[in-house]
């Protein structure tokens, strides 16, 4: 199923797909959703970053199996660089070349904290599209990287989220202008979604709608303003947002 | 002037002091506080934390004038990890030692991006005493500093925000278990409050009831279960926690 979230004349509204169109749910966190009888065409709909997290986390050097030889870590990136399908990503010309990263994004559905092996799936409402935008340039000068991870829209994610997924061996594609630069597979990680969750969670409480970038398997790229980017997450779908200079 | 959030029945609801009385009040952000015409008697009411900050930072070596020889560095806090005036702080025993450090607490009042020395003042609202908990064995391991930083509550703030307050040279005082343990000034912090804004909001867009933990000038102690802690800041109040052993 998906779960999206629609722009709407009274606020943002969740919702899920039924034969084309959006249908509203009240909270798509509950165990059981309930439609609110309000739909809209699918044609029609604005869709925004399907979740509005209180916490959004990277994983750093998760790429390859390499990494696995070094200890799991994770960034904090602020709430406030969460951006929707479809939204522009400022480029700011001062801070080094800025880099997109196709990332499964995963997002939590309830409380999550100190989650087991056994039961870390549990926590998870479904995965989205997540690009991980960052300028590394500033990474090298801070190591908490709070100067390179936090631009304005740095965190897209959407265009929904899917709940039957498999997370373990999912495609990633990332596309700049329509042309692919990078794929991948999350089978590439070095720590896989259930290990994530059972790292971040021994150190971060995590809640419904928060959202952990798993990580970066080779499939980024620096882009400038004018490009257009793709994340495409087989089973799921496409993030498509673009660069623009910074006014 | 004192702005709290106080606990109520229908829901938290932000206030300000007059006469020993809370006095509700719509939107503690706007230009001219309007009243609702309701309000509880100070005693009798529960002071929840100020805001609910969707950006939590700390200042990292801002403590001493010697750290002025770094460059300035600001990490990221989950927004789960705030807590209010009386809340209770777990204590994990296998982390190592949980240490709490008495800091000011910068609260901002609106969008505040690129902040400009002149104007950096503009964009707070004002003052709180903040506790910025970690674990410290944790830091050395991850440099990112989640793993220390983002423990249950580790993000007390309160008891209220003052408005009226000189940031530059305010006497912070940490007690434990009623006994004092350090005090000083933030005229020892490295870098003032203005060289703090300019520097994080180069970086990360703040808004409305975000939070900077401005460093600790030296003023820490180790706590254990049982211990209770105090933050004053002379000029804005007292934030008291406990420590308890976790479950």
């Amino acid at each position: 199923m998906r779960i999206a979230r629609v722009a709407h004349p009274s606020g943002p509204r969740f919702a899920v797909d039924r034969h084309g169109r959006w249908v509203f749910v009240d909270d798509p966190f509950a165990a059981e959703l309930v439609t609110t009888g309000e739909s809209v065409d699918a044609e029609d709909a604005l869709l925004l970053a399907p979740v509005e997290p209180r916490v959004i986390l990277g994983m750093a050097y998760n790429g390859s199996i390499e990494h696995r030889a070094k200890p799991p870590r994770a960034f904090l990136k602020s709430a406030r660089t969460l951006a929707g399908p479809g939204d522009a990503i400022p480029i700011d010309a001062g801070r080094g070349p800025t880099v997109v990263e196709a990332e499964l994004g995963i997002v939590i559905g309830g409380p999550a904290h100190h989650l087991s092996t056994e039961h870390a799936l549990d926590a998870v409402l479904g995965y989205t599209a997540a690009n991980d935008v960052g300028t590394p340039e500033q990474s090298a000068i801070d190591g908490f990287w709070t100067q390179t991870k936090n631009g304005e829209n740095f965190s897209p994610i959407g265009p929904w989220i899917e709940t039957e997924f498999d997370p373990f061996d999912a495609s990633i594609a990332l596309r700049v202008n329509g042309e692919s630069v990078a794929e991948a597979s999350t089978a590439r990680l070095a720590r896989n979604v259930v290990e994530i969750l059972v790292y971040v969670t021994r150190f971060v409480a995590l809640d419904a709608g928060d959202v952990i970038m798993a990580g970066c398997a080779g499939t980024s790229s620096v882009v400038d303003p004018g490009d257009t980017i793709e994340v495409e997450i087989a089973g799921i779908g496409v993030l498509g947002n673009s660069a623009v200079a910074r006014r």
